[in-house]
Parts: C-alpha cells; structure tokens; sequence
C-alpha cells in the first residue's frame, strides 16, 4: 500500500489526496443505510480530468479498485466503499463549462448539483428535465452514473434521455469522448448510453453534455384524496389508459406528509391516507382539458376528494413535500428504500401486494411513487436496532421485489442497482444476459478496477 | 462449404434455405450503389427465431459470417453480402405481435414495415413516430439496426428513443431478452440501446417492443422559398434560435423536386431554387403563434416567399415528395448518398460548403435534408459508366465529410456506417474510441461471425 500511495502521489497532487481515517469515513457509503461498506485506502479529490487520469493509471498499475463518488445521494450503495479502495471523489469538479441557448445544450463537469444546472439554464430561458427528488444535492454526474430519473420523468423521461456527450477515462488512463454534440448521429455503438447507469463500473465520466429544453411551460396542479393505496393505483392506471401524459403524478402517503410535517412544520394538512398529485402543461384549453380529465378520473376511481389546485403554494408545499420524504423518513430510523417500477397498468396490484406484504410481515412500509411511471419506492422503516425488525424488513423487501418481477416489472426503476439490490437483478436477469454484463465489463475494464462487485457481482 | 450447408440443413427447415446463385444475387447489397458486396454462400429466410438461432450456431461452428438484413433499403452498405456469408433475411419474421393501447406498447418481428406498424398503431389511436423516407418499405428491423431517424424526429426523436426492449440470438445461439416492458429500469447496462444502431455486428434482433404514443396531433405546414442553400439554411438557425421546435423542417432543392415530378408527374412547381417545409403540431393558438412566427423567420433569412399552406393536398404533395426524392434521383443515375448531421447554427455554413464542393469538384449534388436536425442529405449524382465523374463524386463526398467533421459534425446521423462510411468513422472518431468498439464486439461476439467488418472495420 505504501508504494501505492507514494506512486498516487507522483500523478496527483498532494493536497487532492486524503489518507486520515476520520475524514474518509463520512465519504465511504451514499444513503443506502441497509449496504455494507468496505475501508478505503485513501480518498482522492479530483481537480481536473488530469488528477482522475492520474489516479486510474496508477490503480489499473497497482490492481487498486476505484469507487467513484460524487455527493453520495445515491440510495442502493453504488457508491459505497471497497476494502483497499480508492475513493474518488468528482464533488469538486463543479463548473459549468457552457451553455449554448442556439444548440440547446449544456456542457457540464460531473460535481455540478442537478439544481444549479437547472437554474443556470433557467437564465438562458432553458430547461434541463430531469429532476430526481435529490435535486437540491444530488450532481449531474451521480444522476449520469445511475441514470436518475424524477418527478417530469413521466412526460420527459430520464437522464439517459438527455446525455448527447461524456468524456470518461477508461481502461487504464485513457480520455475518450463519446457521444456527438449534434442532433442526431450514428458514427459508431452508443458507448455514451452505456456508460450512462453504468454505476462507475466502466470508467469515471469527467464531463457531460446535455441537452435542453426550452423554458418549462407553466403548469396545473390536481389532487386526489384517496382511502387507499388500490384505489389511488386504479386512479394512475386510469390516466394512462385515457391516454393523458402528465407532466408529474406523485404519490405520496399520509406516513410521508407527518413524516415531513414533523420535521419542517409546513402545515400540511393529512385528510387522507393517499394522496395523487397530478399536473398538466399542455397550454391553453388543451391544458384545462387534460386537467379536468384528471379530475374526473381521480373521482370515479374512488377518490373521496378530487380538485385541481386553486391554491399556487399549497400545491408547492405538497410537491415540495413528496421531494423532502425520504430525507424525513430516514429521521426516523434506517430506510429500506425500494424502486421497483411495474407497468402501469398493474400499478393497482402492485399497491395492493405492497399493503398485503406490510400486513403480513408485520413491518411498516411508507409509500412515494413515480406513480405515472409504475415506478414505486415503499419504503420500509426499522426502529434502530431491533434485530427482528430488521429481519422482517428483509423479508418484505424480497417479497416487494418477487412481486414486481412476477408482474412483469423491474428491480430498479432508477436509483440503480449498486448492493442492494444485486440479488433482484440476478432473480430478474437471464444468466445469459449476466454473462454479457460480465463480458462487456471485462473488455471496457480489462484491469477490473472500477467499481468491481456492483451491479452485477454476486450478491451477498 | 458442403459439410457447413449440410450442418445448416440439420438445424433449418430446407425450404428457407437458398443456394440458387439467381435468386440469392437479387439479396446481395441493400441501395447504396457505391458500396461494394461479395458472394454469399447461402440465403436463409428465417420464419421463427428458431431458424436464427439455427443459422448462429452453425455458423458459429463452423467460422461462417452471418449478414443479416430486412428490405434491403439501407443507404450505407450495411446488409451487403460478404464473401462466404450466410444473408440472413428476417423478411418473413412480419408478424405484429402486440399492441397494448393501456401501456402503449407494441411488440413486433423485426420484418415489420415501418408504415404497417403505423397504420396499426393508429386503429387504436396510438402513434409511432419514427418515420425515415423508406417507411413505405423500409421495416422496423432495419431502423432498429440503424436507429433510423425521418421527418418528424426533429420534435419526436430517434429509433432508439422508441426501442423499449429488443430479444436477439447473440453469442454462439444464445436467446436473450434485452430491456424491460416498464416505462423506466436501470437493472443492468443498457445493452438494448446499445445494439440499437450496431447494424447486425453484435447479432440479430428477432422481436422489438417499441413505446408508442398518443395518436399524431394535426398539423399546419409552413412553407417557404429560397434563391439559395445558405439563405435557406439561415431560416433553418433562426427557427432553432428562436427557441421553435417543429414538427417538421425540410428541405428540398430544386433538382429533387424536378426528378420527382418527372417520375410521378405530381404537378409539382418548382419556382425556387431551394424549398423549405416547416410543421408545428402544437394545439390551438400555440401552434399558430409558431406557425407565424416560422413565416416571418423564412423572410426575415432572405425567403423569396413564405406563408402558411392553405391546401392541404398541396402541402401533402411536398412532403410525398421530400419522400420519394432518393428513388426519384436514383432513376438518373448511381447516387452517393452523404447523410452528415452538423450543429444547427451550422447549417447556413455547411450549406455553403456543399455548394462550393460541388463547383470545385464540377460534380453534381442535389440537396434534401432533415434540416431542423442539422442533418443533410447532399445526393451526388454521376452519369452511369462516367469514370472520371466517379472520381469527381468520391473527391466531393470526401470533402463534404472533413467539413461536417470540421464543423464539430458526424459523418452519419441517421443512415448507419455500413460500408460507405467507415473511411469517414475512422476519420471522426479518436482510436482509442475505436479500440473500445473492438472490444466490446469481441466480447459480445466471440466468434466473429455478425456482420464482420462493417461499420468500424478497416476502410479500403
């Protein structure tokens, strides 16, 4: 280890480099509270695509492994460290290279937080989409890393979505860009999308670039009370068979407001146990249509409420609400955070097995949602340290994740695979199609050093 | 060869297997002329996936490459034959498996044709986009394989926006489902979007799910008149700098609107040098602020004339003829199709450039283009048999790539490298990108055997 330290410090700069333990510690997991996390060896602060460039060389060299980081808002332990590790830590490669308003894009380091990127293109009547509830934390380069998705994600779909470029440095210390800066372009396989969700597995992106949109149109809010989970699913599937594509469709249950109230004292009011928050931006009546519609489909799938949003702050304060669940929940003790995503359609039946696996686990399972996506995120509370609770908690979330699987969902809707939730990827996957996982990460990282084990790895 | 054939008729029902060198000629090249093609040893007409897999693993077996291919409407030498090779033709795999209006899917054979899914898709008023000029004949195989783009992709996106999962014999015979049927996923790498586009090198797609969307809201056509390709172009850079996202923004030159008159007699006036046909989609008073606002960019960039079409039939007739402009020019002589793909702000310049190519190079080029992408389609068009006028087209096509490129454009946005464009890949991308793509098609495809040597093998 010593001449590893001492060949690190001959690439990088010393002061990039951390080996005190007491600091490391706070950089060796991201939120997933449930996953394991190694000792590293040392932290690195990159400062430039040089320091990274550096720092893969010396690693792919010494057969170092490399977890790249960068804010640790992720919440399956894609970022969590591995014994003997290099931590590397994009956090302060935090510029924003460019915006160009003529070509719509954005050329961005990795360390830049999803919000600041989106007020800088809000300045040039620009708008970046993708809006995970970490937004306010969470960079553009974590969001690439496991391609994030959000609240818009339903009409505007995800960061993959959105990456036209990367600049990454691979194998054993190249730079290559991949992708293009123009509309369109074929020259070659979509390396870019690969690396997009790839978790750090196959190189560490140094740049990105995106592209934007014009200005977000203004938007209706629509709220629906609910007695139950089923009945605030069927109001999801309705919207979807009535063919309406919402600019958001949240779910979030009375567990999560309290959760929030409790903690930010905003006055939210609980009337019901479920609540669907729907908007519209389609303009003009074509947009008063849609938010009638919504209404009316909320109503006759059992709501006991349905109105749109008259109140501007108030549909703020909600939607402001469901970003800030997660962050609440975790005050109350460890989160075991699900992500399945399941057709639409079958998102009532989803919910249903959902309150069924709470009952007779006899856990305490929290409910947000990407409703309009199927995409669900139960959350199941523990009280810190109970031991037998942790168990029961293990055994909903397998139950959780058997069910999404059988219905022909996903483990992973968009937090990414990371530890977690590797043993539903293997339940979920092919073995034929993990062995093709296996072959492309041993082509594209021949020294296996970035991010070995995740994802696919075997599970513990 | 004999013992290969005889292992093939063991796995293959011999009434799809074709060893008469007449009818297996009429199968040796797709429509790029210029592209040359070898002698296939055999043709197969898969009808199910398990004649596929069949032809995979004897080929595999015995060290045989395999050229798949659909219609044959390829512009870049993709599904041309190599020597020895089976053409495996995925023709007959037609059927239209699924459309599901609730999730807005559809699961089809890869032998589709692009506008028979679309018409199928809108008997339950669903739409899918992706809508290259060959859609009459070109099929959902073979834009897969491309990752096709067409007319409205300057609002809707590409092919690969579209692919929701691919199932694909790879490997050595191997069946794999790639992707996942639910709006979002990220469990894994995106290994469908990336054999979306690898043009049968990685194996053959035998079935797609593809996202759908609500049926196609009407339009308003724009139209407007240009005395040149530069001022045309600087329409094409305000309407993107205005922020305007149409439907549709064609160009359409002089000399393709004569050749598809000639051919269909259309009654088609050509009283400009240079046409530009913009759509907006968007409902109400939004879609006829930005249809004026399109009028008043072309005359603001130099248009002769520009209005908004009141005749339907008229603004139909345009577009039909945007359409057939390849096989229209085709009729004069071998084309050499360009497909560059260049910033938007560029197109005025590299509009300019193809212009003084042409002089300099005393060759003649006809001119459509995807303009609001930036993606033009200079047609360099020799007289049959004219030697030295085939060399005048080579200097100009070369040209024309080092210019795109030069801009900070790509060599092909929407036909694929194929044949004809991998000088001009080697010539865009760096080799350490290279060298990642033969690592990832060695992985993936051990035995060598899928459509080798195309896109980024070595150039002539």
């Amino acid at each position: 280890m010593g001449a590893f330290l001492d060949s690190l410090r001959d690439r990088v700069p010393s002061d990039r480099i951390v080996t005190d333990p007491d600091v490391i510690a706070a950089y060796a997991h991201d939120q997933a509270q449930w996953a394991p996390h190694g000792s590293p060896a040392a932290l690195v602060r990159a400062g430039s695509v040089k320091d990274v460039q550096g720092v893969v060389a010396v690693c792919a060299e010494h057969g170092v492994p490399i977890v790249p980081r960068r804010a640790g808002t992720g919440l399956s332990g894609g970022a969590n460290a591995l014994d003997g590790c290099v931590l590397l830590s994009l956090e302060a490669m935090d510029a924003i290279v460019e915006i160009d308003p003529a070509e719509r894009l954005a050329v961005v380091q990795p360390g830049v937080v999803n919000d600041a990127l989106r007020l800088a293109c809000a300045e040039h009547g620009l708008w970046y989409p993708p809006d995970p509830a970490s937004a306010p934390w969470s960079t553009i380069g974590g969001n690439v890393a496991t391609n994030a998705g959000g609240l818009c994600c339903v009409k505007y779909g995800v960061t993959r979505d959105y990456v036209l470029a990367v600049e990454a440095v691979v194998g054993r210390g190249e730079v290559v860009r991949l992708g293009r800066r123009t509309a369109k372009g074929v020259t070659g396989y979509d390396l870019c999308g690969l690396l997009v969700g790839s978790e750090g597995t196959l190189g560490v992106i140094t740049e990105i670039t995106v592209r934007l949109r014009g200005a977000r149109p203004p938007e209706r809010t629509i709220v629906g009370y609910f007695d139950d989970l089923r009945s605030a699913g069927e109001a999801v599937a309705a919207v979807t068979a009535a063919g309406i594509v919402p600019s958001a469709l949240e779910l979030i249950d009375r567990h999560c407001l309290r959760a929030v109230d409790a903690w930010r004292n905003m006055g939210l009011s609980a009337d019901a146990d479920v609540l669907l928050l729907g908007r519209t931006d389609l303009p003009g009546e074509a947009g008063e249509a849609e938010a009638d519609a919504m209404v009316r489909l909320f109503a006759e799938s059992g709501a006991t409420w349905s109105a749109r949003s008259e109140d501007e702050a108030e549909a703020e304060a909600l939607f402001a609400a469901r970003r800030l669940a997660y962050p609440a929940l975790e005050r109350l003790g460890p989160v075991l955070t699900e992500d399945v995503c399941v057709p639409r359609g079958l998102v009532p039946e989803m919910l249903s097995r959902i309150e069924a696996t709470a009952a007779e686990c006899g856990t305490h399972i929290a409910n947000i949602a990407h409703a309009g996506d199927g995409n669900l995120h139960p959350l199941i509370i523990t009280p810190a340290g109970d031991d037998a609770a942790r168990e029961r908690a293990q055994k909903a979330f397998d139950r959780i994740v058997a069910d999404a699987i059988a219905l022909g969902g996903t483990v992973t809707g968009e937090h990414g695979v990371g530890l977690l939730k590797r043993r539903g990827l293997h339940d979920e996957l092919d073995p034929a199609v993990i062995d093709l996982h296996h072959a492309v990460k041993a082509a594209l990282d021949p020294a296996g050093i970035f991010n070995p084990g995740k994802i696919f790895g075997t599970p513990d």
